[in-house]
């Protein structure tokens, strides 16, 4: 089999970003917890021109331009995303339509174009279906697929959630032969349907929907009051049994572009989930040969860096400890560590049995912390993920992007040092909420460093506009309606039609 | 490369149908314009404790239990759907969730699950990508998967699409070797943002939220009189600028399952995208050496069967006219045809680039009307569409599931009459609003018949209860709270959570 992979990558971002030590002065919280404790530094935000399409056609031209590739030489254009907008036309279709203004109508128009969507793990999904597409062509055939990756991670104002956001889209060039990372077909997988972290419709009355404008409208510093809701009902005529039903019961179906998520759950099934895929990967390596245990006891130390979905930066090295300690059983360093800290008390399935879920939780966690503790896993850490967690830290969580984001963080610093990468293996842990997560690994590709040279990452993310607390606001209710940033050399979202088959049709264009 | 394909497809549909003869009197329409003009006979109505999850975890139980798989040999399960219950976590997990429970805890813990959403082409879409990754497993690796469609094709009642209706889900199992049908790696495809059909969110203010349910309100006969939406306004303070701001901007996303649509557009998309995915197609079956134009001029008398999306039962004979025609191009029956009909006025461009867009499509379908009348066509349709349209007359629309259900309905009346297809050609035109297309061919295999015997479909469509349209309604409000038949052998929604980490949850049982 011929080697496929990823040949380049795009990110596009926002220019917009909001600083977290305001952040953390506008909400009263600590900044040294925000950004000693989990890394952060900057979220971006979204510009009121801005969405999930604006924002993955952006990548898609920066990556096209970059290569000087044709239209007629993608053969499809995947989009994994979980800011959809709409719920049957995908929105990689309103990309396509961006794109064709710029390169011409009908350019695209034996592409095939698709939403495929997992939560955060849907960017990986479209990779990994994309290289079995451009795999299954053969050099022959010499399959190019774009992957695209996009997302507004927005959370709802003052939810616990709101100190990780970010924004932004990314584009990836797989093909055989690839300049940067050649991907393995080897993937463990684990799945484990979960609620940490979702955005359902919903089903409201009249009267919640009133209450629910009303709620609104009181957080954002209205004069509303308490009893309006109830007045409102009032004069609404509830005469017949008709009249009382459709006021009471269900009458539209809402969806909220903030999810609706329980932070702790969603770390337990981050961590469950990417230990059960790593389980996987590695009998998977080793039945297809890509893993041999008798003579290469730990993948995780033949990994040169380890690329993790980021929903914030530090959360790579704090979830990690469990399989650092799993892929270091019965081996000489895992015993010195073992020495170190004791045996894990997790192991002990009698006492365990007899704790409550929380405790269990807890036990396990202080576990963690030792770990973690160790010179040992500090310095793998300190190998493994440091250089992937600086773009988050400036960025936020960009959702799908994120852990492509990690790679491209990861890559251009190597670059920029003069790592020697070529020929080493990069391991992947993906994860998305609801809950699934995949492990596979890529090997770095000779022309690397050049390719990386070229994402100009850091330099891109230094020239952003800081906003302040209002506008932050303003952006996130909507109720910015002109660009804070004048847009130039970028698409953009020109309007959203009003009434019947024009009704929430969005236009798009392109500015200068 | 060895074969890879269907093995086999199970469907589900609800117990309730409303039939089309009812429909007609309730909403004053000719029952025989809809009959004998469009093919439609009942249309399929989910019952109050269905939805695309409990569909899609029925067809997969039918299918599990049929050929006797085991959950460890299932690979991957991907949805095709525009009915997703969420945006992010895919609605595949809430299926995983449910088989779960009849398969033990974990069962399901290392298949690869996600969402594809791309209108009624996604679960081909879904197929597509999962036979790329069946066949790059290889024989040795030996992947199966299961590719699941389910849809409430659910119009706005009143609307011009409300008696194209219908429901369903179905379940198609891929691996090497199948008994039904291989799918040959050559793909047409056709990609044209388009705005045909699509379920958009809308950012709602709350004076238009109170107008949409006031209008709702009305519509159900409700004494709720025109101004009551003013003389809410009159109590809303709006003292501060920010209150207006508040009460007259977006305050709400919305989301309606029923779709904003402009039919006749829909009808020139379809018929331009499968065109251009066919053109595409035959290209790519040169190319790849299916296909010789030399010796085997016509594909489309090589297909033994046509199976096409039907959004309603006589689509596919409908639209077929350009296709035919173009197939036909230079041959002798192609000869004949045109001196029984004349030229086609619209290869005239000079006369064509004089019209108006609309007066240009008169010109064509008068045309296509007349190959419409000729004997070629009408023997050419009998031979090739009839047995696939007759289960969608039974159903109706089922977006993703229907182009599935087409094939299981001229597979099942085949093999009860004895048809010779071992070996034959089926041609698949799908098409998803939005727009795309992808046509490709398939292989009946020498264990076809027995299959699909066991399919079952019209004995199961006999069975069902007929439903009032008193009952529709309330079905279709979401009035109607208790199942109209009372569940059994079958997943049920059982609730929705709704308040803070469980807003939206819904949970999921098996019913004996």
């Amino acid at each position: 089999m011929e080697a496929v992979g990823i040949d380049d990558i795009s990110i596009y971002f926002p220019k917009l970003h909001f600083e977290i030590e305001a952040f953390a002065a506008y909400r009263n919280m600590d900044f040294s917890k925000l950004n000693k404790g989990l890394g952060l530094e900057s979220m971006s935000i979204p510009d009121a021109h801005e969405d999930a399409a604006t924002m993955g056609a952006n990548a898609c031209v920066r990556l096209l331009e970059r290569n000087n590739l044709s239209p007629k030489d993608i053969g499809r254009i995947y989009l994994g995303t979980e800011s959809a907008l709409d719920g049957a036309k995908p929105t990689a279709t309103y990309i396509i339509e961006m794109l064709e203004q710029k390169y011409g109508p009908g350019s695209f128009g034996h592409c095939d174009v698709t939403d495929i969507t997992f939560a955060c793990i849907g960017g990986i999904d479209a990779m990994h279906n994309t290289l079995d597409w451009v795999a299954r062509g053969g050099i022959k055939e010499n399959r190019q697929g774009i992957v695209v990756f996009s997302d507004d991670a927005k959370y709802s104002l003052n939810s616990p959630g709101e100190y990780t956001q970010g924004a932004g889209a990314g584009a990836a060039l797989l093909k055989h032969h690839p300049r940067l990372l050649e991907i393995e077909d080897t993937w463990g997988v684990s799945t484990h349907p979960a609620h940490d972290f979702f955005k359902p419709k919903r089903n409201i009355s009249f009267k919640n929907m009133v209450q629910e404008v009303l709620d609104l409208a009181k957080e954002a510093g209205t004069s509303f009051t308490d009893d309006l809701a109830d007045e409102i009902v009032k004069i609404i005529p509830q005469s017949s049994k008709k009249d009382k039903l459709l006021f009471e019961e269900n009458a539209l179906t809402i969806h909220k572009d903030t999810p609706v998520f329980d932070g702790q759950l969603s770390n337990r099934c981050y961590t469950d989930a990417v230990k059960n895929a790593f389980i996987d990967f590695r009998a998977n390596a080793i039945q297809s040969g890509r893993f041999n245990p008798e003579t290469e006891d730990i993948i995780t130390e033949q990994w040169s860096r380890i690329i993790v979905h980021l929903p914030y930066a530090f959360q790579g090295k704090r979830m990690f400890p469990d399989v650092f300690m799993m892929d270091r059983k019965n081996t000489q360093i895992g015993d010195v560590i073992m020495k170190k800290i004791g045996e894990d008390p997790s192991a002990d399935e009698t006492k365990m049995a007899s704790l409550s879920a929380s405790e269990q939780e807890k036990v396990k966690n202080g576990y963690r912390r030792l770990i973690s503790k160790t010179e040992e896993y500090q310095k793998f850490t300190a190998d493994k993920f440091e250089k992937t967690q600086r773009a988050s830290g400036l960025v936020g969580n960009q959702y799908t992007a994120s852990i492509f984001l990690a790679l491209m963080s990861t890559l251009e610093i190597d670059s920029n040092e003069g790592s020697d990468l070529n020929g080493k293996k990069i391991g992947f842990c993906a994860y998305g909420s609801g809950a699934k997560s995949k492990v596979f690994q890529g090997i770095v590709q000779k022309d690397w460093a050049a390719v990386a040279k070229k994402f100009n990452l850091f330099n891109r993310l230094g020239n952003r506009t800081a906003i302040d607390a209002k506008t932050y606001e303003a952006l996130h209710r909507g109720n910015q309606l002109a660009s804070v940033v004048k847009p130039s050399g970028e698409f953009v979202l020109k309007s959203v039609g009003g009434s019947d088959v024009l009704e929430g049709h969005r236009k798009y264009t392109w500015v200068d």
